[in-house]
């Protein structure tokens, strides 16, 4: 399978290419950047020093189609939906990293991106790509959007108490604290080192541009709208997410709270099938390292019988389960390969 | 003022000796580490070379009680508790840096911390030294309980708006992260460099002892019951705590939401004379980095419309405001000294 | 191929179980590790949950040689070399990451290590296992000494110009920096996180134990005694080593000195066919960071005209490279494998 | 004293407004900073909200020197001597952050610099301004070129010995760690969060610009031409600097060795009244943890009999004795007040 990335050199770009490079059936021809174009891309990513050996090349999209079977964007937002055709994707795959073709609503879209949707035609085809939620879906696509990195989290930490209905989601708010890699490449003053080390702060609040994209995906599985405090945060490390999320548990019947033995069943009803989902053991609280560069999410929760909330845990790696790795995911079920393949990363520890 | 430390060589005791080598009108005449016991203190804490010649000494809180002013007890919890008596509380002032007299129930002490509580009597008389809130009672006391880290971070981050009655404490979520030298010196593997590193997890879910604190000192404020999840996390950081805490706002008399203006009033009316809690311009989250090293809390807020709620964030130094800072404004206020004195900490950056 | 690790607990355990998970030809049938004997291995690392279902067994040699082909002993200095026997060797293979068995003379190795050997009778037939430099050895090997993290980046740096005498060995120093995953996961205060972080420091300054390791593989190479300065610091990262190393050029017949190109083309010379040394570009510093996970050693240099020294410096993963990566490449060699099965790992970024 | 400061907003420009504001004596009049123009100070440095209330203005320096009794230039190289007029220096006096007039020879700052100087005149009045060895010449200064970070560490580190003849200078190596907050606060790719973290390199192999500073400094203790290797390298953290410096001793007369105790005493002679430098009890390595947030430099030594060589190490806090704080310290040369005035400041760990 011939695979070509644009925006190969920004940080989910580069695993891209780590993952690509030990999956057996991939081949990366084309590593698309606009800023380093005809630079080594070994030269801009030393850890690829001998194992790649191609130049950068810019960002034709038509071009890049007719050379390969599927196209990888990691891509600012409004960057594909500016460029993409029906005939691009007539011939190739593409699964999207931006945000561009993840929110069905393009009005939301525009009012939280701020930016003009340039084919909105195309929307309602795309498959949003939460391959444990819509495996089926994009089997069948040609246009992926890949989740975001918070989201994958924040939805699949929450989905099946929201799906069962086991949780009022009016209460569910959900507190967000990310590495640092989420933020770019992009050379800013508050992505500097000594800005980030040592430091912990909350941004975006109430206004991050993932909230849309976690309450439109839980609102399918609800049944109904669901509207939710989200608040990111940024932490002193490399990679890593950790979503902690709270919300009433409904009551049963007799007027009590589900029990941990209820609940985990539940989990497990969703996800003991799932590969990259890993319920955690009882009490056990899931840390990012144990899943630093793999694709694993592992979920866990608490019942405060006190307050009546469960409160539920999730951890990922954002530049794999929360990027690359689930991106690449998605291309196995696009091409009819094992899901896991290529994917069978061990988390690395320490 | 002469003035002895116990626990001296723990992490909230060596900022202790920072701080009061700093101290215009105290000298340490006692560092106490039973550990360390005839060991230079300075071969503990390298930083201290040729700024303290003292050998460290015992524990022994009688024959301190004789020799100083001022007793400061950084110790495990249940020791004072189990040493301290009426004639040492006669002739010497005590604050405590450990829990045995922060709760007044002893009921909810014994549970939370499984310990049994040797000297219930004097829990009556000891003052919760939160020095924004308990000024005046700190002045006339003989034994200031001092607050905990999140405790004091997430009380006078919260305060205004509970005390007036302005968020449906039913509601009030506390999610709060602290850098890892809240969890003391002990050589734990938990605690090794690389476990905590490049890593970032919740514990004590539902269980951990600050709570009932933050419960019983927010429901005087509120002059009722308050019940709320508190969930800390441990972040990859030396220093600094930060809380997001999250409440329904209650809705004015014609049924709209207060606005940023009358929050902010509120906020300022509690805080603009207080000099070591600074409330942030708008839009503002506040940072740990920002009051490192510094008696300062930082605070902030986001009122969002969408969810009716309202996020309040509070940033403070561990170290400082939330141990060894605090007891030393407590000390100056037992004292009759100005209440900055030897506080005038500009925090450090980076 | 069946595998056991004794010592299967430690950081350097945990990344044999990491790397032979991923190995088409292994499969580990013993996890052992005193301390945590019948718990669960994944309780103790959580990165292996549902990958590692086994619980940790004890440390008999004699019984674990009975079930595999193939023993990794990760263990204290002193442990091997007081059980093994020959009859475990005549039927089990052993690759030891201690350094029992590196040192061939014993005077040398009982003063640098304060341990009485107790097997000294085996320590000829054992082969140095440096791959690069002793691979036909290894082969045919029974036994093999796995080489320490700071001396296989220090000997590899320095090899080709060693050995073709270029360089005065008499003033070789070598300034090498470590992450703190080579401290191990032993509980003491000096690797809690708080100490480490924000700080770094030299120790073992002219007395660390891989010292002798160094000079008698140089030695080796020099045809000469070599007596060299080695200093170690703990750098506070998990992964990782540097070594930059100095000595004067030996000059040219002419009186002047080599030229980069020829340096650069007797390292070449050695490195070229070595999947895992990378001779970096021109003026290109080896990054610890573009290594990590990874088994490869990125080498370089500078020719400083003004002193008429070269600077080498050298970069790998001490977990993988200094360890048990090179422990699976012995494993490779010992067992006819191609060399590089299994460790085609693509270095993590960031 | 009234004081100025050009470059307000870079990294050793808010080190000088930290220990200014904590000043007995000072009082900063101007906080120039052309990229921030007309903003609040606190506005760029959250850490001074409420503690400063100044805007930043401009880098107009003759206007300056008519508002100030001192000006602090932290400033790109090559700013200074582009403005600095006689009549500047006839009014106020100036300490330069920057390496303008560090080095007497002009050739030799123009090749390492590449800048043209533009007040070659200026820099024979210019007095170096390492406080413990030029302090009676800086008290009679108009202007002080204050000493590089690197600089300042390596000098002192190695000064009682060369100044005494004690080590051969021809086979002195210094080897450099340092903090990232040496690199500065431009918005650079090299100094991202993600790509710092995790990593250590050497940069500037044979180049670095501080290598010539040392050398002329060092050729004044030794009475004749030092020229040496200078490694720097750049450590994840973010404060302070260790050097690792290596030299032979010279024999003495009877062919041995000079003992601990001889190389002791003249450390102690040259260092025991000088209240900011250190000398470490035996064995005992320095940390730059150690002196973070001081005015301390800690130097200590190890004896190699096996290479007749002696590793000296040093370490400093950067933005503190490698900047501001020694900045400050010739101010109060200048001014003839208390030397340590406002420097009282006591490390802060952890």
């Amino acid at each position: 399978m011939k695979a070509g990335i644009i925006g190969a050199t920004g940080y989910a770009g580069g695993e891209l290419v780590r993952i690509l490079l030990q999956h057996p059936e991939a081949e990366i021809k084309w590593y698309g950047s606009r800023s380093y174009i005809d630079q080594k891309y070994a030269s801009v990513y030393g850890n690829m020093f001998e194992l790649v050996e191609d130049v950068c090349r810019g960002d034709d999209l038509a071009a890049l189609a007719k050379e390969v079977d599927v196209i990888f964007t990691a891509t600012p937002q409004g960057f594909l939906s500016g460029v993409l055709t029906e005939e691009i994707l007539s011939g190739t795959k593409v699964v999207d990293l931006s945000a561009d073709y993840r929110i069905k609503d393009v009005a939301t879209y525009e009012k939280w991106y701020g930016i003009t949707h340039q084919s909105p035609q195309l929307i309602k085809e795309a498959v949003y790509g939460l391959c444990e939620i819509n495996r089926e879906d994009v089997k069948k696509a040609r246009l992926v959007a890949n989740p975001g990195c918070y989201t994958t989290c924040s939805i699949l930490t929450a989905y099946p108490l929201v799906k069962e209905g086991l949780i009022d989601t009016d209460t569910l708010i959900i507190d967000a604290k990310s590495g640092t890699s989420g933020a770019g490449r992009g050379a800013k003053v508050n992505n500097l080192y000594c800005e980030v080390n040592e430091n912990i702060k909350a941004y975006g609040v109430a206004t991050h541009r993932h909230t849309p994209e976690i309450e439109e995906q839980l609102g399918y599985a609800a049944g109904k709208e669901v509207v939710l405090n989200f608040t990111p945060h940024l932490v002193p490390m490399n990679r890593g997410i950790l979503v902690t999320e709270y919300a009433k548990l409904n009551k049963k019947a007799d007027g009590t709270l589900p029990s941990y033995e209820e609940i985990k069943a539940v989990y497990d009803t969703y996800y003991k099938e799932e590969k990259f989902v890993r319920v955690l053991e009882k009490d056990v609280c899931p840390e990012t390292k144990w899943v630093e560069g793999s694709n694993y999410v592992d979920v866990n929760f608490k019942i405060d019988e006190r307050t009546g909330r469960i409160i539920m845990m999730g951890a990922l790696d954002n530049m794999v389960k929360g990027a690359a790795g689930q991106a690449v995911q998605n291309m196995n079920l696009l091409f009819g390969l094992k899901e896991d393949t290529g994917l069978n990363l061990v988390p690395m520890f320490p």
